[in-house]
């Protein structure tokens, strides 16, 4: 047999996946698993997305445009202006899921070899769509200690080469829930501009912001207009993560014109999702609101719940709904597997993302762990109790 | 403005989406345009699949599995053994549409600077997909005199070089329509076994095979279970292109493990897809024999109508729904966009693909383009009507 592309060999398994198999057995021997450690919400998807698929009125499933069904980017016009994002229909490409615009958004702008700074903790799968399209992620660590806000303009310039092409925001932040500042995405708007970089901004989580501020976009950024590719999902806002569908929006043409290459080598996204996905945008607000305040009531429910734990440290996120915190333990990689391999507190035990999947830097953020508030809040004060008792066991091992 | 990818800019656009343009400026003037360019077909999608849209009964549209869900990977493996593929569940990963499963097979196999074997004419985006995962496409052409005959052994031999790990086939072939005899199929065998390559094998079309003699997968060649990789797809068969369900199947764990990684980073398919496709599964064979029949008329109408007017060429296609057939004229690039932007004949026109974009060889192909037979039967001849007029008028020009 032939060898195998070592570039997928060194590649390392998900944080969030590679502790499955043994939350496969522990389920197997009957234990109530908390899942913490995914970022699919719990939520119900809203009733216009699921009658939209009663009244699919089509003779013939066929390939949908390669850059998306037009009365959808029209509607996402208008959906984007209501957070003050003035775009045209022709700056919307509909990929398959935000995780294809990632990818694309790689492709169009990067050649192999270039780099993007991407502060850390950071989404793992950045790193997978880098490894696919040749670009080299570079990563400043921000820290819990000040929240993870955005590390300082000295460190991105201190990693700027002739290489640097872009920069790599998730802003609200997954894994941390943190929220760019104003003076934050200044910071960034300086950067790009004074060493004319693109700006890939992951604004998906939009809808989740805790504070009275308005929301602040890439898009709002003066003067790099043609220098941002903002990266969306349907996914998390209406709860829809499996119908596949994100997008690419950008001003700039020529980025455009080279993403659409890349779509019409593949085809054409969903085409029920785009269905799905254009009705989703017809949810009632007091959907929206109900979701929204869920959310907000988990958040401090669980940070502080997890502040209550002797030894253990949530700074308050403001936005999305992770949150990494730190842990009374020195490695939580292997306490996260023993909570699922060897634990178990009245029948259930938790499952959460060990945080070192989400930096590349070694050694940093050895005994943090991604927390999801996916739950609902009589589960997330189970696996509360759960995860007490778990680390007071732990630590008398 | 940073400089955007040149592995993008030099890309050539789509065979099929070149014309476009003028196809929409032909259609804006009210002119009918025949669209034979399209991989599209018009038939109907099955009932059953339209009718599984109505009883999805979920309440959150959430993440499927990684590798698809189980139910319908279960149901493949019956369908497989239908012929004669005899598979467990599994080697069957799902993926977003054949082109996923072509990528991520590229991706899983084969490191950048590899080299992939491909007779051509081929289909067009497997150089887009090349391209993304670094990897490099030599082709040997195949002829129209011997109606794109498999090549001989001698020309893949002076094609392999130590970087040289794949051989990729398309059987029935898109853009010819060319189905490989045993003789040819093992002459494959014995090349991928002599150097020990990768097989790419799509098959797409094995619905499509009009002889009589049962069909040849590379799952039947004897002594190459470990290279060969299957990319499959439910688009062309139950005509429901747009719900993106493809399937890579392989018996190789290491590829499988590798492609696992890919299709963790992009964390799903598209769940209604897989949920349409499992249904599709149950489609009478009525509907099968229906457009089997259908296709197998069409074929026959369209051959003898080509072969009918002057100067034109083309051999009787044994699968799929396309054939490349040679015009009387220089330069069908040029052909076809004039048929679009200047000709019309009492209100209608064609758009045909133009074969260079299936040649990456130069100056092959020039007079050839692949149409496909997804209209009916009152349309064929209509458009036939009309191929025949442009040819005349065009060359008096």
């Amino acid at each position: 047999m032939p060898n195998i592309s070592q570039r997928g060999v060194n590649m390392p398994a998900s944080p969030i996946r590679k502790l499955v198999p043994l939350a496969n057995k522990a389920k197997a021997k009957v234990i109530k698993v908390y899942h913490l450690n995914i970022g699919q919400p719990d939520l119900p998807t809203p009733q216009v997305a699921m009658e939209s698929l009663k009244h699919v009125d089509r003779k013939v499933l066929e390939y949908s445009p390669s850059e998306g069904i037009l009365s959808f980017r029209e509607k996402l016009v208008q959906y984007y202006a209501k957070f003050n994002i003035h775009v045209n229909v022709e700056d919307i490409i509909i990929t398959t899921g935000g995780s294809e615009a990632v990818l694309f958004s790689f492709m169009a702008c990067l050649d192999p070899g270039d780099e993007i700074i991407v502060p850390e903790p950071a989404y793992a799968n950045y790193m997978a769509f880098a490894i696919s399209s040749g670009a080299v992620i570079k990563t400043i660590p921000s820290h819990i200690e000040d929240g993870f806000a955005l590390p300082s303009i000295e460190k991105f310039e201190a990693l700027i080469t002739p290489k640097t092409k872009a920069i790599l925001i998730c802003n609200p932040n997954n894994p941390t829930g943190y929220l760019y500042t104003q003076e934050e995405m200044n910071q960034i708007r300086d950067i790009v501009k004074k060493y004319d970089l693109f700006l890939f901004s992951d604004e998906v989580y939009r809808e989740f912001c805790y504070t009275d501020v308005p929301y602040i976009s890439s898009f709002h950024l003066k003067g790099i207009e043609n220098n941002v590719v903002l990266v969306d999902s349907v996914s998390k806002r209406y709860s829809e993560c499996g119908i596949r569908i994100g997008a690419i929006i950008t001003k700039n043409v020529q980025i455009r014109e080279n993403v659409m290459k890349w779509c019409q080598a593949r085809l054409s996204p969903p085409l029920i999702g785009q269905i799905i996905a254009e009705a989703s945008l017809d949810t009632p607000d007091s959907y929206m609101d109900e979701v929204y305040n869920e959310y907000i009531q988990r958040r401090d429910f669980l940070i502080e719940g997890l502040n209550r734990i002797p030894g253990c440290y949530s700074p308050l996120p403001m936005g999305a709904f992770y949150t990494v915190a730190k842990l009374p333990v020195d490695n939580a990689d292997k306490f996260c597997a023993w909570c699922l391999s060897e634990f178990e507190y009245e029948g259930q035990t938790v499952m959460m993302a060990p945080a070192s999947g989400f930096y590349t830097t070694p050694d940093i953020g050895q005994n943090q762990v991604r927390i999801a508030y996916v739950l609902n809040k009589e589960d997330l004060a189970k696996a509360l109790i759960v995860l007490a008792k778990a680390l007071e066991r732990y630590n008398q091992l």
